[in-house]
């Protein structure tokens, strides 16, 4: 069995949500499956210095340019949200519980959750919105609950991000084939040639 | 006639070098041509804050990984040089000076340059060894130094650098069709897709 292509993404992060449409038919094109791992940057963006991509002067407005005609290029529906960016530390929270359980399931809550931020303006800050979400899956609210007041929950979230620093991830989305690592959704052509080939 | 493709461009960075070896070719399969414009990004940087990409920590490390396999996937020739980034500004002015009297010749100035300092580890910052690389290509030395020494070819290039950023360009590479702007390398695939078909 090939390994699994690993998918770090942010929930707040436009160009992961557009990578999150693509990435598992890309992998499946391969043979692959697809590990998805939400982390987050604000904790990276410390070590790295950097900010929002939209923060900057003339990137910014490039960025909202570039982020449309991507996404219309896809026919992926995106509008950037009224609250832009925002913390995601709940959200991940629930796809680890979810995940821990049923991976598959917490895929189908992952997108749910970018489609609900990115394509219908929800605040997914708010931990009873993406209870919500993740309850309208078929996702116990009891279980949910319970496991969002539970320090190892917390930890288990810690730790995601602490390893994917180790790995030296630092941007959203990121991607690692086989120890290779891509950043960005424009560098999906290359995640989908380097699975085709083995590597250049 | 369809107008021109705008190829903006700073000689000190490695993904305009690998656009560089593309641009052209894309242009012409869809009977355009190309307006190469160096730039000086020093000068954009200042307004927008940000830094050489591999200054940044960790995203330093991936993009030299990045820059040396996107130059393999594409059979360019390139080596991180010894002295980077270095100041171009005696590159763009040798370059404005050849351009304004031989644009074709200004293009495969601008590409002699570029293999100079990117796959020949040469200072391109001293304007000595620029020179040498025009005069080969059969500049004419003298006139060189005269324009070098006229403050019309210092104003010449303060003007490219000062309405490229009333353009918004604030990366390299820089391209722009039909006013339409795409930033990066790994925008070719757009830029290509939007002139084969005019837009989406």
């Amino acid at each position: 069995m090939p390994s699994p292509v690993e998918f770090y993404f942010d929930f707040s992060s436009p160009y992961g949500y557009l990578a999150a449409h693509r990435i598992d038919d890309i992998a499946a094109r391969h043979g692959r499956t697809v590990n998805w791992r939400p982390i987050l940057l604000g904790a990276v963006f410390k070590t790295t210095g950097q900010q929002p991509l939209t923060a900057i002067p003339l990137k910014g407005a490039y960025s909202k340019h570039d982020l449309y005609r991507s996404a219309r290029l896809h026919g992926i529906p995106f509008e950037i949200p009224s609250r832009f960016p925002l913390a995601t530390t709940g959200a991940c929270r629930v796809f680890y519980h979810v995940s821990d359980r049923d991976p598959a399931l917490a895929r189908q809550l992952a997108l749910a959750i970018f489609q609900g931020y990115f394509s219908g303006d929800r605040d997914i800050s708010n931990p009873d919105v993406v209870a919500d979400i993740a309850v309208n899956l078929g996702v116990d609210r009891d279980g949910l609950n319970c496991a969002l007041n539970d320090p190892a929950l917390k930890d288990r979230l810690r730790s995601e991000v602490e390893s994917a620093m180790a790995r030296g991830v630092f941007g959203s989305p990121y991607v690692i084939v086989d120890d290779e690592a891509f950043w960005g959704a424009d560098r999906l052509d290359h995640v989908e040639r380097w699975l085709a080939t083995g590597g250049w």
